[in-house]
């Protein structure tokens, strides 16, 4: 039944486009735009599996994620979103069961933390844009349709007998709601733990008045007001949310070149050895000068290096992790001029008023948390040619080690103002910060390191020399790509995270961590378990032991 | 090869007493105690592997608990615990690893769990008693055994060839540190996360001055020092440690009944129903008046009921979990007077000065932690002739969900000082924050609630009257019996921890969780999996795909 080999047979793809989206309307009625989900039950991502009830898949999200960016940079007179539903009677029932059922282990895990990170996409958005969103449940809203909801700052419910919000992975499915919900519900909307548990072992969900008083919903509305009631908050919403000066960057398309053995973008290049499963990302300073204000950055649009060299790291994260599931070991490259990297992270800050600059910056700052966040050893060579300065120091410092070539007039490090928390990590803290928990030492912002210096600052792993170089270097990682995948998982989502825990740590630390168990398990994926046996006519069959 | 029924065919039995001791000796030199690991290699809990190379399992485990518990209890006048081992050269190899891939899934994670919950009572002991504790580290000392080290406020290394401190688990086992090593090592020792990765990727460890280098050991000492150096360290410890005004409370034994269908204490009392899987586990507020000065329960000494009742508690937790691994739910109940539970946790607050009397508060918070932490579903029972006041009114809250009789001059429930904080989560807050993390409502301390007022409040999740409610709760529990147990003890772990997150439960939370996951996986525990083939002349060989 396991659809094994899903991501070598037909490569996913995760640019998209307002004009190619399938699932979703986008209705702009600035400050506030209308995105209905109306999901096209025929076209799945891939076959065998009809999308019944806007039920949603890899392919639904992937336009979702889409909207959010966009809104964010093309349409900044946006300040509310209103998320609701094109069907009748029903908001958005979850993750497509049939296409879990018959997903992979490492697909149903790596398609949850997408749908986390789109989630939180949304909720950066309130925070850091100041665009709000409303989930106008205008229908029975389960599972991962709930937890789509939990992720806007309101939830507004139709009070009618259908209309329903329920996390019914429990009791139907035997795994956990897979996209953040558990956490949520007590930690972001903080309802009571005892009423949460009540909530999430019970099959048909929450209604109404009740829903309101348990915190699962803000307002429960009859049908005939909620048009109004939506339109009201949104309105208010938006008096609340700080305007943005127009007009919009529109984000180009990022038209990479693929081959076998990788993907070649303008300023990001990945090329994979299948043999010994190692991959080099490599990213390119800027090639000339980048301009230096907010105005002249503006009208250099989505083509901005650190803009566009951001984007297609992240897609090219987003290739690794679904398309390359072998791949066990990312080297971090870069190769360019240092002082060019230096001047984009000036102009950047001395420009943060600017809200596209701003969005520019969140938005390198969303990308190397889908870094922290890619279950891949990360190794950062800093060899010659290379350019880890300032932001793009942040992929050492994101990498699981670095190793830095010591040698007279060799490759140097450099920080900048970009390091010291405006690329903060999950855990809220700069990766300089979490690198340097017992305390941080006296840093050089500015001027650079050479190998020597950058060890003994403790800002890389280790410095061979030229002769030891190849060898260390290759005997490095030749070792890390034998050790077992999982258990380098397991250990790297646990050193990687030190410090504070948020919101986002722990849905990607705790929850994924008891889900990814639990997906595994015989009584939810085993031939009789839960999630196997869904839609047919025998019941699951448990082992009751309790671990 | 999996053992599946250890439980049921031999049960474990958690008291010991230091004249039991098989594999620890204690050496009591007032401030100092020496605590010296010395594995009979040929007393295995069950038979099938023998304890090589000061390698333990739980029964090994079970008395080091004892030995902090009595230290705790018996010897205010210990202020420091070395800890060393009884083998040449060999500090501790960690978990027996033919026990572990001998053991049942469930087995591991609850083996892991009460190590997990040793090693955090040492901390706890430094923290709350000024027990503080040294690992000596004369040997080589790798995986649990470092990660005994770690629980330790100092480790002290011999600087020689042979004593290195390691986390092989990764490269040898594909499998996580079971007990804690990840996490503090990054979080606790604050090594910086590239070295901690490097470390523990490595199979061999590290020694000498880099393991100080790298803040692994506080200390590397050559051997012709060592014990000098040892005596030192512990002298300017115990200089530090608050003094414990002696004479000390022997822990007498608890001495049960053991029947089919459960356990009879003092106190407690725990019976279970195989066939539906639920158990009643009844706690019994004191039969008549308790002391009320700190000098008076020194002399009831461990008679005291809220020393005693607690004790059974925690033994009947652990009965549980590795006796009865089928039962689902637990159904907790309370029988006795309110007013002698009250007057108890008044007493115990009026003495907190006392060390005895912080010592039984310190106790009951460990076990409320032990039944936060025990992955079966809870539900309380507030019905006639129970008593759930104060510190009993704990356990309704550590309940995933409560049922209160609303009766005219039914049940009442009570709020005390020990609902206040005296008796905090693994996640720092009380229980009756955790609950309220909306915000805390105003509450009575001190008269009671009826089923309404509690239910109005927010103190219990249902109030159904005399006439709904055995089919109610009956209802209830069928339905909680029913559901996958995985999926449960998954749900159970994210709800029942909201808020803030501490050492204790990324321990618990995250690193466990990930653990678990990795326990299950092909690449450890299948056939050609890395902890199946441990000691064989056969290569592991893995899956490669990444997850």
């Amino acid at each position: 039944m396991e659809h094994r080999e899903v991501a070598a047979e037909t490569p996913i793809r995760f640019e998209t486009h307002p004009s190619r989206y399938v699932h979703w309307r986008l209705e702009l009625e600035p400050p506030v735009a209308r995105l209905i989900m109306d999901v096209r039950e025929d076209r799945p991502l891939r076959p065998g599996y009809p999308l019944k009830t806007n039920s949603y898949d890899l392919g639904v999200d992937i336009e979702l994620f889409d909207v959010i960016q966009r809104l964010r940079f093309e349409h900044p007179e946006v300040r509310v979103l209103v998320i609701s539903s094109g069907k009748d009677r029903i908001f958005c029932s979850g993750a497509n069961i049939y296409m879990l059922g018959s997903s992979t282990h490492a697909f149903k895990v790596n398609f949850c933390k997408y749908t986390n990170e789109t989630r939180l996409a949304l909720e950066d958005a309130s925070a850091f844009s100041g665009l709000k969103s409303i989930a106008a449940v205008n229908g029975a809203c389960a599972g991962g349709g709930y937890e789509l909801a939990l992720a806007c700052d309101e939830i507004l419910l139709v009070d009618d007998s259908s209309s329903a919000v329920s996390l019914p992975e429990v009791p139907l499915l035997a795994v956990l709601p897979g996209t953040g919900g558990l956490t949520r519900v007590v930690d972001k909307r903080k309802v009571r733990r005892d009423l949460a548990d009540v909530f999430s072992s019970l099959g048909e969900g929450i209604k109404g008045k009740r829903a309101v008083q348990w915190r699962l919903v803000d307002e429960a509305i009859p049908l005939s007001q909620f048009a109004a009631r939506v339109s009201e908050r949104a309105r208010a919403l938006a008096a609340t949310a700080t305007e943005r000066g127009g007009p919009g960057v529109v984000l180009g398309p990022l038209e990479p070149t693929y081959a076998e053995d990788g993907i070649d973008y303008r300023h990001v290049s990945l090329k994979v050895d299948a043999a010994t499963r190692v991959a080099s990302l490599t990213v390119h300073a800027p090639p000339g000068d980048e301009p230096g204000t907010g105005a002249e950055m503006r009208q250099r649009g989505s083509e901005l290096w650190a803009l566009r060299a951001f984007r297609e790291l992240d897609d090219a994260l987003l290739e690794l992790r679904f398309n390359r599931p072998e791949v066990g070991v990312i080297l971090l490259k870069t190769r360019g001029e240092m002082a060019r990297v230096l001047a984009v992270d000036a102009a950047l800050e001395a420009n943060r008023g600017d809200w596209f600059v701003s969005e520019v910056v969140h938005n390198m700052k969303r990308v190397l948390k889908r870094l922290d966040l890619t279950a891949r050893s990360l190794i950062a060579l800093i060899d010659e040619g290379s350019c880890f300065a300032g932001s793009l120091f942040e992929l050492a410092l994101a990498a699981d080690r670095s190793y830095m070539l010591s040698l007279d007039a060799g490759p140097q490090v450099a920080l900048s103002p970009a390091n010291r928390g405006a690329l903060p990590m999950s855990n809220g803290l700069s990766r300089l910060q979490t690198r340097f928990l017992a305390g941080l030492p006296e840093l050089d912002f500015g001027s650079g390191y050479d190998a020597e210096a950058a060890l003994a600052a403790g800002l890389v792993s280790f410095a061979p020399d030229a002769i030891d170089w190849e060898d260390e270097v290759r005997l490095a990682i030749e070792e890390r790509a034998s050790l077992s995948p999982d258990a380098l998982t397991g250990m790297e989502a646990n050193l990687r995270f030190a410090g504070p825990e948020t919101l986002e740590t722990k849905i990607f630390g705790r929850l994924s961590a008891w889900q990814n168990w639990i997906f595994q398990r015989p009584n939810a994926v085993g031939e009789t378990g839960a999630l196997t046996l869904y839609g047919k006519p025998e019941r699951a069959r448990f082992n009751w032991a309790r671990t």
